[in-house]
């Protein structure tokens, strides 16, 4: 195991309607927490995940605008774009950064933004859109929601699995979401919470949908050299990968595959040198429960059809063998989409640093993050560790 | 003098009003023929450079489409957003990757690429002013050639220079234009060409400006290593800096100063160990011809105000002390956004290689390219050479 960067602090919001809050007061705030966490050290470069500023919030070039905000003076500046998979790619990026450049002086910040309320909610859903193909998908008026409920009915005709239990997950998220003080929805619901909320797009009902909510988490990371001596509490990044699948689900072999994720994830923990084995607690992307159920399936965590065994066996809870979505995941904690990649590292930082609270995950030593944009076009996958676990 | 990464192949379209093509169809174009170029070696990973898909082409999340359309089956795909340096930061980017995966098989692909015509030319001006800053500048009315006609009336005020000595840059650019088979602007102009042209923003006429284009350049690069076993002519990438500026312009200290590019060129030129001495010709970012004359003056080519005197003295032209925007410029070539980062470097290969035809700068052995978002609130700086050169 040799990391390739060290993250020194992190920091979020809350998720929520911050209606009366801009994008850059979410990602200062955020920023300064990391900071602040991180003891204040002097930054040199600035990464920025966010799906749609122009579109939501009349505000391109985020990055220099940040860099500005924070008197990181003169710093350089990157924005990373993909969709709702964008924060975990700048933090991607920012990881080669830091590797590229080691010995040089100063951390990295890297910060995941969205506001979506500045827009209504069919914008919201048109905007999403456009991250599939326009050539065919976003012309037929179907929505990610759409899309989900197709691969919801479908797993569920192959597999013989009922609605009931795909749910299990968003019933798992919404317990760990109402011990974390930055979740979006922190309160527990049952599968009848589920099946009674409003149909969106059958089966798909609203409480198995992410919410349209405003976020922004941070981190501060360094290369992996005397990461001892600039923190107390180093956490490792032993791996960042990213790969890619067809865009239009229809062009898949298997619509139930999700092998963009298959392929991050199983270069991540080859090059991290750990199995599934070691995994200590994972991070989801769970659009709708069925998109989580199946990375389970990609990750390798069960076989095809057999991810809601693991819901139903209670793996995937906190005390569970693999603790899923820890502090909530997409559907509790909330779902900003150029934040959320940041908002799974922010959370795995505090398991694997003991400071998860009321859902802490006992002697949590690595953790994994799957972030995706859409359906899987795009998956990227982080392996963490306590920095004791490398000894 | 130590590469960070090997240039192997380089492609782009002609810049233009492509009205029957589409984004995609100009970045396939551009990403097959630098393939070729390359030797069509096998690929790791995609970079793209683009600076607003969803707001002229209704469509997001282009490197994974474009990974799909180039059937580079499951690779890792970045896109990166800086306005109209989202190219060059795309191959920052690139280079920070190659250099992370040293030993790791494959190449990088980088394409930057921007349709423009797809919207109505109003609509183009205020999705430019979308990477200024909306709480001020964006809801004023002013156009970026608004902003550069402030600086060009400061610039003329401050130091006594005549508009018609400032716009020999964009006379550099079309003459050297004429001989590009990729300009949109194919034709030597004079002076009297650009006064005689409409007014736009006073003083800055019609042919002071960079027009709207569609185009789509592509490089292909890796680690240093073994890179004259992957290719009969590599180039050297010696560094590639990004820095940043205030982005309201009217908060900077000094307004012509465009610090951000003074920054990172200076990393660059240190990071490469060359001297401006040592330069054998420099591509700009001259959105109007001011701030190509400020782009000279901020790299130390000149003093501050005495830019001008450069393009008097026939410096910048071929055969001249600093050749500059030897294939166009953003003027002569064309200005597609998010792909004239990628033009430049494109261009600067031709040269290093010799293959730059009549514009061709007799023994060309390093060169300086120089790409920025709007008004220097980024700028991203790339010193190349000639492989030999470093021996």
């Amino acid at each position: 195991m040799k990391p390739i960067a060290a993250i020194l602090g992190v920091g979020c919001t809350k998720v929520g309607e911050h209606w009366e809050r801009s994008l850059l007061d979410l990602a200062i705030e955020a920023c300064e927490k990391a900071l602040e966490d991180a003891g204040n050290p002097p930054v040199r470069a600035l990464y920025v995940g966010n799906a749609a500023s122009e579109l939501m919030n009349e505000q391109g070039n985020i990055s220099a605008l940040l860099a500005d905000a924070l008197a990181l003076d003169g710093v350089k500046a990157v924005e990373v774009r993909a969709g709702d998979a964008s924060g975990s790619l700048a933090i991607h990026q920012a990881c080669l950064d830091a590797s590229f450049s080691r010995g040089q002086e100063g951390a990295i910040l890297v910060c995941g933004v969205e506001k979506m309320t500045d827009v209504m909610a069919p914008e919201v859903a048109r905007i999403q859109m456009l991250f599939e193909d326009s050539r065919s998908t976003f012309h037929s008026g179907v929505t990610i929601y759409g899309l989900c409920a197709l691969l919801t009915s479908l797993y569920m005709s192959t597999y013989g699995v009922s609605y009931e239990d795909i749910v299990l997950l968003a019933v798992n998220d919404h317990k760990n979401a109402a011990n974390n003080p930055y979740a979006q929805y922190p309160f527990p619901i049952t599968v009848e919470t589920v099946l009674s909320s409003p149909l969106v797009a059958d089966p798909i009902r609203l409480f198995d949908t992410a919410g349209i909510g405003d976020g922004a988490a941070a981190i501060v990371l360094k290369g992996p050299e005397g990461a001892r001596s600039s923190s107390d509490t180093p956490v490792a990044v032993l791996a960042s990968e990213v790969a890619t699948d067809k865009v239009n689900i229809c062009e898949r072999e298997d619509l139930l595959a999700l092998r963009s994720l298959r392929l991050a994830a199983g270069k991540a923990l080859g090059r991290a040198g750990v199995g599934l084995d070691r995994l200590s607690f994972i991070e989801l992307h769970n659009t709708t429960s069925v998109i989580g159920i199946l990375s389970l399936e990609a990750l390798g965590l069960a076989e095809p059809g057999k991810g809601v065994d693991l819901l139903k066996e209670g793996a995937v809870a906190i005390g569970g063998r693999w603790p899923v979505n820890t502090m909530g995941g997409l559907k509790g904690r909330g779902h900003p989409w150029g934040a959320t990649g940041v908002y799974q590292v922010v959370e795995a930082v505090w398991q694997l640093r003991g400071e998860a609270g009321k859902n802490q995950v006992d002697g949590a030593e690595i953790g994994l993050t799957s972030n995706m944009c859409g359906l899987g076009s795009i998956s990227c996958v982080h392996v963490l560790a306590r920095w004791e676990v490398m000894a």
